[in-house]
């Protein structure tokens, strides 16, 4: 491992955000989100300079003040609308998930090229500014860009200062099919990511597509590192009071068998096909009624965006029909809790009896490490083959075809009818595989990506 | 040019299709489509017998008689609709065509999977041993398969005559991404093409697409041949009593300029985008308004399967909302006209000022060949980035994305601006390519392809 080095990480939300509370005091709260936890372990080994988004009115108060090792950012907020809520949310993140129904969306009028170029365009420059003046402080740091807010920002910062080296996680699907994007939005894309000295994604599959798409890399190196998690943080964690108070209520009311799904009411999560195949099963094997319970804890998320209002109501709706149809006074089929309860996550991680991961598409998906680690029940992983923890934990899972509602009720039966020592061997080979590819490995192994990019000649 | 061969010609339509009239008569009518009308030409040079779906009752009873080079292979009627309305239609279709919005479509259910075993599945072992029959008459023969509702077919005909020379030529696109098939669906399809000795596209890109999908292509050959038109044919069409009764009712009618699409009602084709976008262009330029008329001459498709027969409303609702907006008492922006009528067709290809080609993706797209061959005033083509006809036309195409309303809005306002020396220019540019490039050479290079690929050893 490399020592102690200066790096800039970049990224939409920041490790921490401010709030002024009653009495006007300023409170701090840790950013969530699975990319902000994971970044945070950079934050002890290394001289670490954030740049972030200031998203309260706090944050903006804090962003003028400046000073501290996290630089927020304050963006025009009509632009950071067109560039969150209508380029990166839904834009880029459907056409990444292949979710568009390309015969009727999306649909790029005037509004949405407005949204664009006085929004993402503008957005990703004062980001670049801001990399810019601290590369000025510090010249020899890295600059680590993160994730689709940020695709411009790279070629912006490379022309201002073309010495500097740039690496950039993309943390969501990269498709092969970019049309879905006028070619003067795609290239930009391509052209701004290509600035990077290094540019990494979770799993080969969308390294590839990548390559594929981007025609000449000049010298750019791609790489794939899978993140994870810090299990140290689970076993602390699942033994925590507020996740044993949790844990408390699902065992005083849960029947003899639960299936588990933890996910944002996002349309790539695949819920209502979930609950239409649990149905089905349901259907088709009697046995089980009475028996299973399918606990889905779904934080809401992104409400102010259509397609995810009309998602969630599609979820309550599918809900409501399979325990209409086969629920009882003594038993409810889909157990379905709307919130943000990250310590009943992690209670419900601990009791599953089956795991179920059926995303439409998913950069990583950390569910199926974090669940399969706490769980104390040799529960069984069902997966998606378009998650892409899939190429990681394939070999212990059961795998399903996401659009394939017989497939994944068949794999639900799978699950619940599998013997113990099949159970116990398929659960120890996930928590193996977590414990040894942990967070602090897949920061090294990037660190050791951008040494390798380093040695690149520029052109 | 090779000369007279044997041809074994397989697809789901044939080139004649029979009825029996009132007095008890047997009438023979002519195929349609592109596809068996390109196809027709081989019927004089070689030798052919062609194997096809009876579709009427009466073309059963042909079958059951037998004895001609048209061999119609009679279906179980519940198989026929799983393997063309379920699999082939919309399943296949919407795949290939990148039509899937994935956060909620394709369900594969029970019916589904059933439609596969028992429809598609055994419609193409029909058609297979109908193939081997012949074979087993002319062993010399080149079978010689098309499109999408027949992948599985040369897998069997390969196992049951392992020497056989076989060329399959796929109509539709080939995309990258095949992930909204079960993986048990999606090996069958490239397995059943890979047993082909040829595999034929008609782009680069779709053909890429299939090599990059299918990994080892063994001894299997790949190419790519653009199908054409018989410039003949439309040369004596377009003076022909018929289209010359349908012009003069066009041009009785027609405003100053005229902008004309020709589809078929199939969400692929990108109608109601066309619309909309044509609504934008009437907003933002007042100038156009009284001036130019939207011709849609739509033939209505499928309306057997729900998604055709939504779209189809969709398309009347935006042509209504269009004429709401912006029409007068003298003046109705969207002429929409719902119907099979290839004379009308014909004379709006003589009239346009502009053809609108947007579609979301097509596998070739023949309008944008057949249209500018025969239009009289240097009318300008306006063609989608995702139309195969796009890899040859596009250098004198305005070429549009077919998501970008603003894109296409701006491309009308530029082609309807267009001086008189660069339109013609272009137009001069596509009659010449098309000329050129028609039926008979496309014919002419697959079977020097299928030349070629008969030298493959097999292992």
């Amino acid at each position: 491992m490399s020592g102690r080095r200066s790096l800039i990480v970049v990224s939409n939300r920041g490790p921490v955000s401010y709030d002024r509370v009653a009495d006007g005091a300023r409170i701090e709260r840790r950013g969530g989100g699975g990319l902000v936890t994971a970044l945070r372990g950079l934050l002890d080994q290394h001289d670490v300079t954030w740049i972030a988004s200031a998203i309260t009115d706090e944050d903006r108060a804090v962003a003028e003040e400046g000073g501290s090792d996290v630089v927020l950012v304050a963006h025009d907020p009509v632009a950071y609308v067109g560039y969150y809520n209508v380029i990166a949310n839904p834009l880029l993140w459907f056409t990444q998930h292949s979710l568009w129904g390309l015969g009727a969306q999306p649909n790029l009028g005037r509004a949405e090229h407005a949204a664009w170029r006085d929004g993402y365009e503008a957005v990703n420059r004062r980001f670049a500014a801001a990399v810019v003046a601290e590369l000025d402080n510090n010249p020899a740091a890295t600059v680590f860009f993160h994730d689709y807010h940020l695709y411009l920002a790279p070629r912006i910062v490379r022309d201002a200062r073309p010495g500097a080296l740039l690496a950039h996680f993309v943390h969501i699907p990269w498709p092969r099919d970019w049309s879905a994007l006028p070619p003067a939005m795609r290239d930009a894309i391509f052209d701004g990511l290509l600035a990077n000295d290094l540019v990494a994604f979770h799993t080969a599959r969308w390294a590839e597509n990548f390559v594929d798409g981007a025609g000449d890399l000049g010298s750019t190196r791609v790489t794939h590192r899978a993140i994870s998690i810090e299990p140290a943080e689970f076993d602390e964690l699942s033994t925590s009071p507020a996740v044993l108070e949790q844990e408390r209520r699902i065992v005083a009311s849960r029947p003899e068998l639960l299936v588990v799904r933890v996910d944002r009411t996002d349309p790539s999560k695949n819920v209502v096909r979930g609950f239409d195949a649990f149905g089905l099963l349901l259907d088709e094997h009697p046995e089980w009624r009475g028996r299973v319970t399918m606990l889905a804890l779904l934080d809401p998320s992104r409400q102010a965006i259509p397609e995810y209002a009309e998602y969630l109501a599609a979820i309550e709706r599918s809900a409501a029909a399979v325990n209409a149809r086969f629920g009882t006074d003594s038993w409810r089929p889909v157990d379905l809790q709307v919130a943000d309860n990250f310590p009943q996550s992690v209670a419900a991680y601990k009791q599953f009896d089956v795991l179920f991961v059926n995303a439409v598409y998913d950069g990583l998906n950390l569910v199926a490490k974090e669940g399969p680690l706490v769980n104390t029940r040799d529960g069984v992983l069902v997966l998606s083959e378009n998650a892409g923890a899939h190429e990681e934990l394939a070999e212990w899972a059961i795998s399903v075809n996401p659009f394939d509602l017989a497939g994944q009720a068949d794999a639900l039966h799978q699950a619940l009818s599998m013997g113990a020592p099949e159970r116990r061997r398929r659960a120890e080979g996930i928590r193996a595989q977590v414990r040894e590819h942990d967070v602090a490995a897949w920061i090294a192994g990037l660190l050791a990506d951008v040494d390798r990019a380093s040695r690149n000649v520029r052109p």
